[in-house]
């Protein structure tokens, strides 16, 4: 009976780099947390611990904290890229790596009525993450670039329905024309192609993104991640495909009538666990070949 | 050899409320994680079972729903303050009542230029609290408020020391100008008496706290701490103490020389655990009696 | 420009169910956390919002909860695959069900000298997993079962070591012929077929794994992992292929020459981040196609 | 107005240390999770940032390492109070020293039939904990244990009722005289002075508490909680006095009437929020003094 290595990959997760530029007093700082990984026929470390051929983890923790300088952070997808290629110079047997980065949001803080120079608050408005996947070296080369953005929490609180929906022997739910519609979105995109202005092109889908969740009246959570991914897919040509993942966060209206209590639609009970999960990719029809760019995108594949 | 109840409180703990004032097309939410408490002598329940006195939690939980719709949410302290009353006026042996609520934050999302009647993303920047205690009532009544914020997060990525301390045969740290500080801030103030206006006073504690933290040139977070507890107290008459609970999120400076690159205050490692953990209270000196107010007030007592 | 729905599903996430058997007084109690999920063409849902193909996932929920008692719970495997196939005979567009369970141990209470009828404490040794993937409905049916764990913290104080690896200008890392070796291990593997006696194909699987780390002397916990799946496909001939997640839970020996004490392997300082983490496949030569059995499968795919 | 330090305490959280006894080639090991304090007069340090009486955090968590080797960990209750009594005769402004522990279980694997020699599985059952508070030096010196166990997640399947409880106008409970009844429970207890067995007291303590769970049919979750304080008070004469904290982890039976399906007693919906929590202190009438022994443990003071 043959017994064989089959897909592996290893690396460092979860380096938390802080970068302060300090140039002025007027500091900026970038807050990352990089995971890196190599993956290729790494048979001999498997079956004989033959380590000859792997990089350790250790050094690719280093070269995370060392790049930051060497090479700085611009944008968390080009930081990616550039420690994606070097380590497949680095390692002869890695086919390709895998760089993730999530980046948390700092604000200046107001003192004397205006921006501080050196004292931030962290933000909320959710995560901003990139998975990078690059294939091979020079001619072979291929890099992938996924970015997008993980808890942001958004809520309407009306223009949500649920009705008309398929109903058997194990359906009590009432349709309803009015609800909470809430959700602690994920939403990941691919981009064809590395020549893009990474940070404003986040920006810009991300504010659509929100203001698509705002605008349109919803039937269901279905068709507002298909707006909102419709819309980035308009107005973004560089993006070739969305990906959402999105928990129905469940807001009951609470029947007060036992108390003799009238409640339409003011008081709910926000529920934790079950959650809906609605996941959904929105795709150009002629969206260019993914390759390796969902390789062990987080909630994706 | 005889044997009794000591200390004891029973109740539900955590009901997540939302509630939407739809008066008019401009929605307002309020977010509210709600726990309540009773305490006394319930040593029957304890010692043989006999529940004729005990208040179940399921009617906790269903009064703090209902009175979302009969009183209102204006501010957590008054919510607060009206379920503990409530509590008192109900159970009979019920000696205090004791209410935690937490109120996280949405912001409206921008869209077509400006802010959405009913679509909300959820924030950043620390999380409200409140604990209200409660004892008796009638002419015995006193009501306790602390108020507070938890999981504010600031960082400071200079003006922060710390040099000259205590040295003994374990001393290894080295001394620094230079570093950054930063943490996750839990911050509870103690009012004396209730007519207070919540939400303008809980604005201006939360602005005063980040203002000072930004503007004091930091010789240890003993010292930044203090100094935001002193310009409460100076500008809050209503204040009589605020506690602090700080952990000191450490920033390493990554040494770099290994690979022969300098590194001047500008990459650091974010680190997890262990944390420094600073608490500390500032008080006036002719501070009213506590009474119960720290009473199972989390981190605090 | 033509935009069109890709890859998608929808369902109900972390159905906490609990299901007593109490026919004697001995009772016996399954403690399972439900995920399931439908997908196919829900173009219609997406696009235009219509809900008449989309069973609620609130539907899904009294499924499983029902299905609980009419069908009962002898394995997870086995109540995954009641409840796909049901979903794939209700929903007529769906191509694909997908069921997910977690199940948590639950050993008895030992009073008076024995184990007791009716009470239980919850045992550590990680999380028992399974997720079933179905595709079609009779004659075109095809059952996929890949079943796991998750959260087995396992630690060896000696028998491990690295060295010999790869080093480039980054590297820092001293070898060792002697480390602690710590991991909370996700393993999972796929079943061909469904003649399998589930329970007790699971508890052989484990107890096989962690007979293994212990014996092995790992030369890197690559090593250790393939010769753990290399042992579970040659005693098991139903499993195809066998996927690990392994963080590599460093344990640091602590410098304590500064204090003029020596360390010899006593005294480690155990990190939560980074951490090393390792994911590899063991699989046969002629294993057979996998089809879609890792589908959504978290952290593999 | 004048302004002032109060209470206060500053230390390093969470030092994550394992010990390994390798005197043998059957190793024991030691999961510990440290986290120390000091209290006192530190008004300089808070008012002017002068750091000439504070011992670093640094320094702090370097002893807790070096004492691992140079005292070693008997159990968690001698080593705390190790580390007390140093701290305190090593800073001299510090009033009181309060140092937490935390440990974790690790079983040995079963490997060819036997427990082996180096290798662990983390086991369940609940952390070990004690908070240990020291006052004052030589003759001045109090000490004080408080030991425990937490996330001990223990449930009944029946033998629990819930009945002849107080009603008002916001009641909607129905009685039970059977239910599932499951708490995560938190329990410590106050030992008198320090010359106790920790370990054996604490393997005694836990299995009473156990046994005394599942004996106890129970009206209520309070009388559960006070007839196992009662048992180990009896049979533990060091012990002064036990608090528990106890969420009820509620178990819904669910409605499957609407199916045609009954449901005696068999299928639960186990929730996660709201959930009861009862907290209670069973304490002998003739008690001694607590003292600071209750200062900042978690949950109780």
């Amino acid at each position: 009976m043959a017994i064989k290595l089959g897909p592996n990959q290893y690396g460092k997760a979860q380096n938390h780099l802080v970068r302060v530029y300090r140039d002025t007093a007027r500091h900026e700082i970038r807050d990352l947390t990089v995971s890196t990984s190599l993956r290729g026929d790494f048979s001999a470390a498997h079956a004989s611990g033959d380590q000859a051929e792997v990089l350790p983890t250790d050094t690719q923790k280093n070269t995370v904290f060392a790049f930051a300088k060497e090479k700085g952070v611009e944008s968390p997808e080009q930081f990616a890229l550039e420690l994606a290629d070097h380590f497949l110079a680095t390692s002869r047997v890695a086919e390709g790596a895998r760089i993730e980065v999530d980046e948390v949001t700092w604000n200046r803080i107001e003192a004397g009525g205006k921006p501080h120079d050196h004292s931030f608050v962290q933000g909320g408005g959710g995560t901003r993450t990139t998975v990078v996947n690059v294939d091979g070296r020079g001619a072979d080369r291929r890099a992938h670039v996924v970015s997008g953005l993980k808890d942001l929490v958004v809520l309407k609180s009306t223009g949500s329905a649920f009705r008309g929906f398929l109903k058997d022997k194990y359906t009590t739910l009432q349709e309803t024309d009015d609800r909470i519609m809430a959700t602690s979105l994920v939403a990941r995109w691919r981009y064809e192609g590395t020549d893009v202005d990474w940070n404003k092109s986040f920006d810009g889908i991300k504010a659509l993104l929100l203001e698509k969740f705002a605008e349109v009246h919803s039937e269901a959570l279905q068709q507002t991640l298909y707006a909102m991914g419709e819309a980035v897919l308009e107005q973004f040509p560089a993006v070739q495909e969305v990906k959402f993942s999105a928990p129905n966060k469940h807001h009951f209206l609470v029947d007060l009538s036992p108390f003799g209590v009238d409640n339409p639609g003011e008081v709910f009970y926000a529920a934790d666990r079950p959650f809906g999960l609605i996941e959904a990719t929105v795709i150009r029809d002629d969206a260019t070949d993914a390759g390796s760019a969902w390789h062990a995108v987080p909630g994706f594949c």
